[in-house]
């Protein structure tokens, strides 16, 4: 299928990312629900919730288990979420005795959840090094051309002369602090869901903590304050730092379709993109492309924060919601920061003031 | 891939349509762009722009081509759209000497916007199909069962008594005038798009307007004012519809999803959602999921009408970004009719006041 | 106060409409609902509900009825809405024995959004009357400076040359479609809310229709098939009317600002605006200010869309939310009507290419 | 006037703040912007950039300084900002020959982004002393009544056992987080802009950086790396910031009234609101109110986030658009608290599972 640019084969080369959108195949996505799966079954193990040899008949069973996609679809279409009868299919897989130790205790949406974060660790490791990258790059290319003079343009009209390490510098000034709220947002992000039906792990009696701790210690995450079935602010925050990021990369972007006019002419893009009627144009398509992502995103974080209202211990409508924002913004931001690499190095400024 | 819940394998059985996803394939697109430029080499040898015999050999060619996917994946990064590298690969499949005639006097923007209003009509009748099923669907409850006695709730609370069919009317009266909306905006929205490198068929001496209007009688489509390259209200109106189908559709799923409450039970609904922990529940999934896909909707729409900011003759970003909001917002509003016509067939009334 | 643009004394000068505004006045709130309330008695008196007395005691009421406004801050405060306090200080100023009938078999909604269509009606006059004066103007440019040559300039880029009558047919074609639109969408805003307290009329048997018929004929509005207290997509359509408008105006707005760049210069514009700090400047406000206000209502739309998911008969928060959306929406369109004139106005085109 | 709810007689008082608002009157406005000009005065005399004479006689001026309103206005709608006119009254007022030293080496948006800068210090104080007290209003409910016992609902549908100190705690986790944002928050905000017209404070030579030192330690605010005239990210992280707060208390709002419908009664609310028509009724108006306030910001958020594509040194266009979304984001914030504590106020837990 190819509703989505980030799904479609060929749009995906401009407005996807093929690195970020590997975190969100479906065989990521089970992957990472069975490295939910036997986490905790270990720890169960561990804690004598469930039999030692029941949580080893687990992770055997993983290390080959392969659901039956025509069954989860159904159960989507049935459940609201694939869980259930993913997780059916697994107590199946690994049949009796053990089976029924699967999932023990816990509920659908701690296996989502955290096979979601699970699957975000990688992508905010990637948006983090191009975030360093394009950074570096942005101060290589003031150490580069810094000194070539400028003229300042405010609300649209030429003011006064700068330089490019003054243009350079204030495209920058975003992106430290980019870097910095990563590094607050990141403990926060990271943690484990386990909260069972009702969030308070019920079947655990005064352990539900420990069982927790020990579950996060396995996927190497953090442990929050409680389950945050309900409480998604941390994912409307995440939300929020990527929109900023595409923020600042289509401003800049922006700011280099202004520039590369052909009566500006401040800047030229090296190998711009063909029209298919015109063939003298060279147009500045990595540029405009930072803008579209920015107001994109812009759009989608609107609807993240709508999912904030979350009705009660558990909301259908509003969790559902995210599943259709978030992964797109991550590639989005992705794809932002790769296409945003590839116009710096696209970039030729010309000393013409 | 599948970044998208519309292109996600088991997410697409619950918050995706199949039927109208087959307007998004690739295959659908390539079919369309060729249909148009087939269409326009027999406008354009009809009126003597390009020889029979070129025609001739478009249509030929037209019926056995097979674009190279990585080349057009190479030029989407390159130029910010498939256009020029797949009319250049068109080109070479027609062959010396004809080649040269494909795509004459036309822009990317033409046969990409044409191409997209191709696949929306076919979207718009199953569109308007579901719309008046769903419209039925509901009179035929109101027949069967508007008798029954009902409380209305306002802001949360008991108000007064009515009846199933006053709640069922109240449901229905925005469906009529969705109806009304369609059948006004068809005529705006199944146009064909032409106007060549700026809009002004400049290929074309004063024969433009003949040009168009024979394209557009080929492909049944109507011929607009003009070319609508920089004027985009129609796809945003569109967009506007859409949500107000998804809304209204939403309003009614929160109803039942209010209704279904334990406490309340004035309905249950047959075959609802199993949860992984709890088998005695009984999820109200259907219902949530129309609130979700009108949430969805009202976020993209914000998008939709950012884009109509569309700068000077053609615009990269803007125009980008409608790739990026439309196609989904088509199909999650086929999604929710579809979705609201199996809420309604699972919907169990009963009498209780 | 001067929290918003639109209420501040200087910000609503750049931003805001004057002649709009006063569609939203507190007084002009206060007069529809008494035109409500005595239109709502005269047909219930002529439909034998309530004496005639009684209907011409609270008419002469209305002429010098001054509510406190205390009172009614505090109503709202506690009732979420100001109808109730306001029907009760009505109540006691009609005096007994006629004061129980005020409001007879009616609920707040009813006269809070007939309320709303009474002073939408001056603001459509208002708005089409500019609308029409913005085509013309556009009419007039082109008959005087149409055949100037232009240069179009496609994704930021010079493309081919072209004259201003093409540029501004192109900017001209959405506004014939929104002057159908907004005939299309009339009727069906302009109706009159009356549904009683949970949208059957209860109180009036069979005779509902009659006195919804009868009001609505006082109001000289048009009587919808039944009460809209649930169903709010006209309110959301009318809304996408509003940005569809400012959605084209920002548009121009976008394509003047950057035609007035300094090195593009293909315009400029009469009594541009100052830079406190370099006086050389020459700022194109108008043309930035078309800009923010179709951003503005892009943003807003969302929310009224989110707003049509609402609950139950009357759903308390969905309806509010419309409250803090569509007045400054409808002003913010009344502006970027009058912004986008005054720019026409002051747009001096060159002929250079 | 009364376009806004914000700005309302009566309307405010349910979804308005006055303690807040007053940040955003004109004349905090203009006494902060004089705050501005003094203080910058007085560090460029004590940095040698003016005379001595002519800091002490602005400052004097400043005292008893009045602008005429009506010429601002004009101004505003000339220039796109009141800054230019305001400074040139400052001037006049100041007299000869000291007029001239008046906003030296500045820019207008160096006065205007402090000036608000300035009014969001005493907004952030209410704001974080009010989230403390939300806080410990839920810690000391659930103190109270945490052993109540309670049942979970997930999916619109009864799920299991819980107490209400399990639900308090899942509201209370979010404002934890809220509480340690903030704080990483205010020294980004709390920043003095100053750049001079281009970012660059280049009439004061290598110099800028201790000018800038000077007056941001004057007004008590810390220096940021640079101007940030076109790198809004602080803004639209802050706008962020309040609607992750508005959020967390619209998810309490919802979760009350539908914990408040009379089929459930788990709790009912002291002073609930008055239905016109039907006086049995008890209206859960602050919760639904809380629902509101968070989806309007939720639809203004995505408004700020587009303007973070903010063109070339200074952006008019997307500037003004911060104008219209912030301050009432703010206000929405500081009524959504207040609401929110008198709706735990008025909270009564019924101990019925």
């Amino acid at each position: 299928m190819s509703v989505s640019v980030f799904d479609h084969p060929w749009l995906s080369a401009l407005l996807g990312d093929a690195e970020i959108s590997r975190c969100f195949t479906v065989e990521a996505e089970l992957r990472a629900m069975l490295e939910f799966e036997v986490a905790l079954a270990m720890a169960e193990a561990e804690l004598g919730f469930i039999p030692v040899e029941a949580a080893q008949a687990i992770a055997n069973a993983a290390m080959i288990f392969q659901p039956d996609p025509a069954a989860l679809a159904a159960g989507v279409a049935r459940d609201g979420m694939v869980a259930p009868d993913w997780v059916r299919q697994l107590r199946e897989a690994v049949g009796t005795p053990h089976g029924q130790h699967v999932h023990f205790g816990s509920t659908s949406q701690d296996v989502l959840d955290t096979s979601l974060i699970l699957r975000l660790r990688p992508a905010l490791a990637i948006l983090a090094a191009r975030l360093n990258a394009f950074d570096s790059r942005l101060a290589a290319l003031s150490a580069d051309h810094g000194s070539i003079a400028a003229m300042a343009r405010t609300r649209m009209q030429r003011a006064l002369p700068i330089t490019w390490a003054d243009r350079i510098a204030a495209w920058r000034a975003p992106f430290a602090r980019h870097q910095k709220r990563l590094q607050d947002l990141n403990p926060r992000l990271l943690v484990v869901q386990f909260g069972g039906p009702v969030g308070t792990l019920d079947k655990f009696g005064d352990k539900g903590p420990s069982v927790a701790a020990a579950l996060a210690s396995r996927l190497d995450l953090a442990v929050p304050a409680g389950a945050w079935h309900s409480a998604r602010d941390v994912l409307a925050e995440f939300a929020g730092w990527l929109t900023l990021v595409t923020g600042s990369l289509g401003k800049i972007g922006q700011d280099i379709a202004l520039l590369a006019q052909n009566e500006v002419a401040d800047v030229t893009l090296a190998g711009a993109g063909q029209s298919s009627a015109m063939h003298h144009k060279q147009n500045p398509v990595l540029a405009e492309t930072l803008v579209t992502l920015a107001r994109f995103n812009a759009a989608q974080l609107s609807g993240m924060h709508q999912a904030l209202v979350h009705e009660q211990e558990r909301s259908g409508a509003a969790w559902t919601l995210e599943w259709m924002l978030l992964p797109q913004m991550v590639v989005a931001t992705g794809a932002a920061l790769a296409r945003g690499l590839a116009l710096l190095d696209a970039l030729r400024i010309h000393d013409k003031h």
